[in-house]
């Protein structure tokens, strides 16, 4: 290491331990010089280090700074949906997603994926193996139609964490919270029934919303605080609203996590009006704050709320292992989810179990959650420098994605389609509106390790836009 | 070997080499004990020993033949369901029968399982095991949303065998047939339309017919010929039928096969009144005869036709894969596969992929094809010998279950119960019909390899049948 990387190195630690906290000064090249008895270059070398890693900023005439976190004041606005109930559109839209393989070349930041090539996977993969090899019966027969009893058991524990007091008998596994979802709307509902959701939502659950043949109503939300209760309050009073469809910890596509007290107002609206409340707590095991944040179901004193999760952020997608804590609503749940795919297989299930009982998964979880909180922050960074200044961008609670809403007068369909040929993905913003809004937006994963990958989307980005702008 | 067992074991071998016929006389004692130059007493012992295994018969004063096939003149009746579209009841009759753990003691033949324990799956496990172990990363992430495109591959080849030509864009895989099922009814329908099925039929597609807010229309069926196509067409007159779901290859619960021509007359019949045909071919590939029926998809010209199908019962329902071969339905298909439960796992699709392409698929199903037709014959020996003497029962052409229908006043549901007490588990008839008829009637599997648990089986139900007789 050289000298200048290794006074860089020594500033990196002294900022992630804390001495030095985002927006703080950081010593003069003078100071440094003198304090690690180097040359005035070789600290200048460093901070440009650090300036590269989008971990300091130089202001003219001031000298160095941490980078400071991203400022709620340029967080996406409230959202101004339409205020009544209407068919989900953007299928076709939301299809030419997912068709983008995984495997296409470039940066890839469309869909939420969880980075899955972190070590701390190893125990669930080896176990995997092992089972298939050792017990390859296991993947035979149908297993129990609720899911395996000892994942049931496991998963009990980690609801603890959330606040909740569950039974392996209350749960259900099912494929993934896709499967969770589209069984809990046909749960709750009747053809053409409405379901209040947040705006934007994650476009599976408003597809699924579609499919069940019912209506959405989309409530306006705010970026930091979600769904607005008063909104919800109105909309409730003026439509015959069957349930109410929110993820409230680590929102996707915002990142906001809803604070307990609003969690618990929510349930008693629900309460109030006498609906159900379908919980999407996919990321909650990924909020950075330490213990996670409590779920609605934790306030559940009567059954009306039914929790979908799934490993698809916290492990990886492909494990296809989701679940429903279905309250009340326990047997007709469990009526769809047999009709709707019949048992789901058994080895994956025994080898999360595993996971969470040897404590692997709790090792993961913490480090997946540093990890994207400081990927978070580059990510950040990144949009702050190379971006428009008038860029507005969401500072989520957990998770790996960000919302960007840019310039009104940008079509991200277009800015999609333009980056795409320049080998960079994201998801354009009208797949997360029932009805095609939010075409000035995008949703950008930062799951992705690697720094320079993320910060070169980015700049492919800006300059992309750039082209925008001189072309209107 | 003894002596006798040496005998036996030619006899078994001259029969099934087809020297001796089902119903042919077999060489009397003493020139068989001059044959073979062993006592009177040794062949005596032999001929007992093929008593048992019900491969042979004595006829007093006419001396040993070979077990007659089960006659159709004692096919279960045609049945007459009620001439009405009808919601579908029996959910909790059939969440019983699901929540029969397989590992429960006895002889526990309720389940529709395949035999699993056979050496032909042996490379099949040895290829998952393979996959696990050295491409871990397959199985994390997000796969095709329409299915691995060499698992599509490979299934057009399959679908070769019942005159189908595919390709792989045609093809959505899916978590086994039951998810199939679900999706293509609702891609056809709207809630509230009728369905028209066979009489009896699975419970699990009755079920899915519930859960997507669709009546059945049971239709007469044959046990021998299938759904009457006169009691269709009137159906069709009469009421506004959206589609038509049924299993036309090895039927189940009855086993029959539809001819070709009928298949093709059921297409027809289809275009005419321009509707939709759903076809579970689940048990197509172990159809006794090589090779394998054609199915209604082979005459569909104008996609029509949703083929529907998994590896369940030719392979082993634990691996969860199945396919839809949808036609003119395929975006539909499509969005509600997405919504249902997203992508399926990789890993299982590419074992079995591997499996069908290295020639271990066809090994495997050539060699359960005899295995179930043998086991058929002894089950409906063992049926024919120890159940009373008006019982009928179906002649299935594939598969590894038979229906069987009890003198008019035996409840299934008790016997069941009696039974169960006694170790011994079917499926009772009212699971098979959408409002509980059928309740003198029960399924019974015989794929189970060992041939005294078949015996025992039905020599425990036929005490307790008559226990039943003595109590009323
Ligand atoms: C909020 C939310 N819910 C549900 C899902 C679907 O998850 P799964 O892959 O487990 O079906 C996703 C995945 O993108 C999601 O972001
Ligand atoms: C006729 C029929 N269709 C569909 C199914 C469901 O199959 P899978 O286990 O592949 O979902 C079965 C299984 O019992 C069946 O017998």
């Amino acid at each position: 290491m050289t000298l200048y990387q290794d006074l860089s190195e020594r500033l990196k630690e002294h900022i992630e331990l804390g001495f030095y906290k985002p927006g703080d000064k950081l010593p003069s090249v003078r100071q440094l010089s003198h304090e690690h008895g180097v040359s005035i270059s070789t600290v200048q070398e460093a901070y440009r280090q650090l300036e590269q890693e989008i971990l300091v900023e130089a202001r003219p005439k001031s000298g160095y700074f941490v980078m400071p976190k991203q400022r709620v004041d340029n967080l996406p606005n409230v959202s101004r949906p339409p205020q009544r109930p209407l068919e989900v559109s953007q299928w076709e839209e939301v299809f030419n997603l997912l068709m983008i393989g995984d495997n296409k070349k470039g940066v890839q930041l469309q869909h939420a994926m969880p980075d899955m090539t972190t070590p701390t996977l190893k125990p669930l993969l080896k176990t995997l193996a092992d089972l298939s090899k050792q017990k390859p019966e296991l993947g035979l027969g149908y297993g129990d139609l609720r899911g395996s009893e000892e994942l049931r058991t496991q998963l009990c524990r980690l609801g603890v964490a959330s606040g909740c007091q569950l039974h392996p008998d209350d749960l259900v596994v099912t494929s993934g919270c896709q499967e969770a979802l589209s069984v809990c709307l046909r749960a709750v509902t009747d053809p053409g029934d409405i379901i209040a959701i947040e705006s934007p939502s994650f476009y599976g659950s408003m597809q699924a919303i579609k499919a069940a043949n019912l209506k959405a109503m989309e409530i306006p939300t705010h970026a930091d605080t979600g769904i607005s209760l008063e909104a919800l309050e109105l909309a409730l009073d003026q439509w015959p609203i069957k349930a109410i469809l929110v993820t409230p910890t680590c929102n996707n596509p915002l990142g906001y996590t809803m604070s307990d007290d609003k969690k618990e107002r929510l349930y008693r609206l629900a309460q109030s009006y006498d609906i159900a409340i379908i919980e999407d707590d996919i990321y909650g095991d990924i909020a950075y704050q330490f213990p996670r944040p409590r779920s609605i179901k934790s306030f559940d004193e009567d059954g009306r709320v039914l929790l979908c999760s799934s490993f698809s952020k916290t492990v990886a997608p492909g494990i296809r292992v989701g679940w429903i804590a279905p309250g009340r609503y326990r047997d007709k749940v469990t009526h769809i989810k047999y009709v709707s795919s019949s048992m789901c297989p058994t080895l994956p299930q025994l080898a999360i179990a595993q996971f969470i009982r040897l404590g692997g998964y709790d090792k993961h979880i913490r480090t997946m959650r540093q990890r994207y909180e400081k990927q978070r922050d580059h990510m950040l960074s990144a949009i702050k420098r190379y971006l428009p200044s008038n860029t507005r961008v969401s500072f989520p609670d957990g998770g790996f994605i960000l919302w960007v809403e840019l310039d009104k007068d940008i079509d991200s369909m277009k800015l999609v389609e333009q980056c795409r040929k320049e080998g960079v993905g994201f998801a354009p913003g009208p797949l997360f509106s029932a009805t095609g809004k939010y075409r000035h937006c995008f949703r950008i994963n930062f799951s992705e390790q690697g720094m320079e990958q993320r910060e070169s989307a980015i700049k492919i980005l800006a300059s992309v836009l750039l082209q925008f702008k001189s072309l209107s």
